[in-house]
């Protein structure tokens, strides 16, 4: 029967990480695969999670001063070339329109990979003068990077993100900006996906197509591999150079604004995946779950306890938890595993028995523990509940982290962590690209990042042997 | 200096109808022309329009069992074809991605039009039983429709608008939603937008490519030329038998299911403007306006005027009115213009002599009419006058729909109709395309629709002078 195919036994992390990804995926019903490679449809209860972080983030942003905007789905291929470094960053992997309707074009389209470009054109024509700034926007959209190989949420041809982008009259503010944004992402993560991050500054060779600065949240996962869960970019004046964007300041000499832009896209739903998910299934913390409560009547048929589980749901509603009540013909193991695979935080089970003690039971969804909730008592103590699983979630989430995070003072240190369990590897580094392709090459890491928070764990580069500079986190990425 | 410019003088919309609507699109800051012909850019304000309309009806399509998802924004040729009426209408307007990377595709994909292949090709994957329906979809994005001439929000190559895409059991139920939709647009228009619509079935001529019926609210413009503002289409089983779409159902036969799609797009932006604006620029109604009141302290410089006038927009914000104070160095003069052309509904004003009465002055973007509002009672007052300035465009726009709704007996009665004032205009119709394609030809009209409300006009076609089936309403479109 379909319905029970839903939840049949996915592959073990353990066996196949990969495998168990795909298979949490497809049989949360997160997304379905379409006809073309790397675009992926993201269903209801997927597109659901991404609506709430679309909701915390959108509010932040307007509580900031952003305002959202709506630019073009398409970029002439002059106009994504006007910045050196950004179209040689983006333009082997766009995917162009050649012809509309019956005609071959004059000149070839891309679909946008990221909009710097259009925003950079815009701008040229409407900032004028200093009261033009700042200029604060943001846009919900999805961009297209042809990808060659391509996995739900993690690496699509297509995603959903959104793309902040702002111009400011001085470095200043504009460094401050992009420090800002970094820190609403680090918050989004932490708070919400309960999902612990590295913040730092990537190094050059990492930092995005044509950005001065390029900072990152880096968050681990449960193969202690990274996952780059957001950015945010300070481009200097350069695009403003580029594109001709000039304001007259207060004592009416023209000057170049300063820009920044700033990202986190549906890839923060594989993280959290990959973060809180275990072999029966996603999990999602409580602040972020489309479904906060799931209620099953268990012994339905006998009196009084469908009526009962149909009150539990009112009066949790009324609350304004987001509950359900599974009433469905279901078996109730059926339904166990179904909730389970979805990743409910909170499962809600009332029989006779809990009726005639005045109680019901309810299941976290983060370690399994059971707790008996006085009925009398539902309005307070289930709101309690979700935000110790909320805690919980981060605190294991963090543990994951800390007992995975190392110091090493030579290469081959760093390629037996590598070998070993994997993990964030602290090191210093003299600041030469060179030891950082280095590094890749015999141990196969890239550099994360270079923390805000800097140790000094050595004196010298690893790779060269030179003074170093700062400390690096490397590991293997997604 | 570029602060002036912003609100010189419009075109007039007696001299030139449609400068006067390009004039307030871009004056009142709602749109910037890109770098591709046909896509526009929408400027934070006219954003904040569409982003209002957007929770209208979001929350609407919610409450009554909808979920949003997200479907990729290409789709390959072949399974465009697969509806063979659904591919005629929308292949010839299609802009077409050839290339991926550096590599020619093997099989072009156009970016979408409509998504009604999307859906269906995803349906096939997940719909197995009659547990699994209804499926009640929808989807926030933008389309593509490469077309010759465009304007802003009346005819873009690239729009946004929602789509919804629903699957039932049986004809009954699809049927019933189609229309729950088309009304739900009509709630939207005339209580939101203080549009009011027309309701009315298409033509066989006149309908969706690849629908059984489709439904229409057709609105009438300051020019009265009509705007078809939003439609629903029931499409029967054609697209579940073309994409082989099958439920088993209780008996656990095998059977198709039935489809419905409705959509609406940011050319509700376009009527909005054409409905309310005016020569001094653009008018919105309250309940959809970014900005409700605009508050400007006059005679700044006098004592307390300043801190008054902030007072003022403390105490609205927090009786939950969407207020801003003007307190910006330019002349009152410069004010009123700006906040005139952006069609805030309310501008309060705050002078010294006005505090030593305890009052401020509120001033109606509908009528300029002039209300003095006790200081004491800003918090009930100011929402009623909001209220009061909603129903009086309401009024006013119901007013010119009616005035401008004629009967005809003869085609030469409909051709003088339109040479002279225009409007909608009623006649019987013998339901021949013949006749309906004549009536264009020799009066310059479409068919907008049959409306649901049906009256006895006459007794014969004014085309052919057979027997009449139906009233139709005719009119010239945008």
């Amino acid at each position: 029967m379909a319905k029970d195919k839903k939840v049949e036994q996915i592959t073990d992390m353990e066996v196949d990480f990969a495998q168990w990804f795909t298979d949490i995926c497809t049989k949360a019903e997160l997304v379905d695969y379409s006809g073309v490679k790397g675009l992926f449809i993201l269903r209801p209860y997927g597109y659901a999670i991404w609506e709430n972080i679309q909701a915390v983030l959108d509010r932040k942003f307007k509580e900031l001063g952003h305002t959202n905007v709506s630019m073009p789905v398409l970029i002439p291929e002059s106009l994504l070339q006007k910045e050196k470094d950004h179209v040689q960053g983006f333009a082997p992997e766009c995917a162009w329109v050649t012809v509309g309707g019956s005609e071959e074009l004059p000149e070839r389209l891309c679909i946008r990979p990221t909009s710097e470009t259009l925003f950079c054109d815009h701008w040229s024509h409407i900032i004028h003068s200093w009261r033009d700034l700042p200029c604060l926007y943001n846009q919900w959209c999805s961009v297209l990077r042809w990808e060659k190989t391509t996995r739900p949420f993690l690496r699509g041809r297509e995603f959903l993100w959104q793309e902040g982008h702002t111009l400011h009259a001085t470095e200043e503010e504009a460094r401050k900006e992009t420090l800002q944004m970094l820190e609403v992402y680090a918050e989004l993560c932490e708070e919400y996906l309960a999902m612990p991050v590295l913040r730092g500054n990537k190094t050059d060779k990492e930092k995005f197509a044509g950005a001065v600065n390029t900072y990152t949240i880096e968050c681990m996962m449960h193969d202690h591999k990274a996952l780059q869960s957001g950015t945010s970019h300070y481009f200097g004046d350069g695009f403003a150079q580029a594109f001709g964007i000039q304001f007259s300041d207060k004592e009416n000499k023209l000057r170049y604004p300063h820009q920044t832009s700033w990202g986190l896209s549906t890839r923060t739903i594989g993280g959290l995946i990959m973060t809180h998910g275990d072999n029966s299934g996603l999990v999602v913390p409580p602040r972020i779950a489309p479904l906060q409560v799931i209620v099953l009547p268990i012994a339905a048929h006998r009196p009084g306890v469908t009526e009962k589980a149909e009150e539990i749901v009112a009066r949790l509603q009324a609350a304004g938890v987001r509950v359900k009540g599974d009433f469905s013909d279901n078996s109730p193991g059926w339904k166990f595993a179904n909730w389970e695979m979805k990743g409910v935080p909170v499962r809600l089970e009332i029989g006779p028995k809990d009726m005639e003690a005045g109680k019901c039971v309810a299941v976290s969804r983060c370690d399994g523990s059971k707790t008996d909730i006085p009925l009398d008592a539902l309005e307070t103590r289930i709101p309690e509940l979700l935000e110790e699983v909320q805690k919980s979630l981060f605190e294991r989430a963090k543990r994951n982290l800390e007992e995975n995070t190392f110091s090493a003072q030579t290469v081959d240190e760093v390629r037996q962590i590598v070998e070993g369990s994997g993990g964030f590897i602290k090191t210093m580094w003299c600041g030469d690209e060179a030891c950082e392709l280095k590094m890749k090459e015999l141990a196969g890491v890239t550099s994360r990042c270079i923390p805000f928070e800097q140790e000094i764990v050595g004196d010298v580069c690893p790779v060269c042997g030179r003074p170093a500079k700062t400390m690096v986190v490397w590991g293997q990425a997604y």
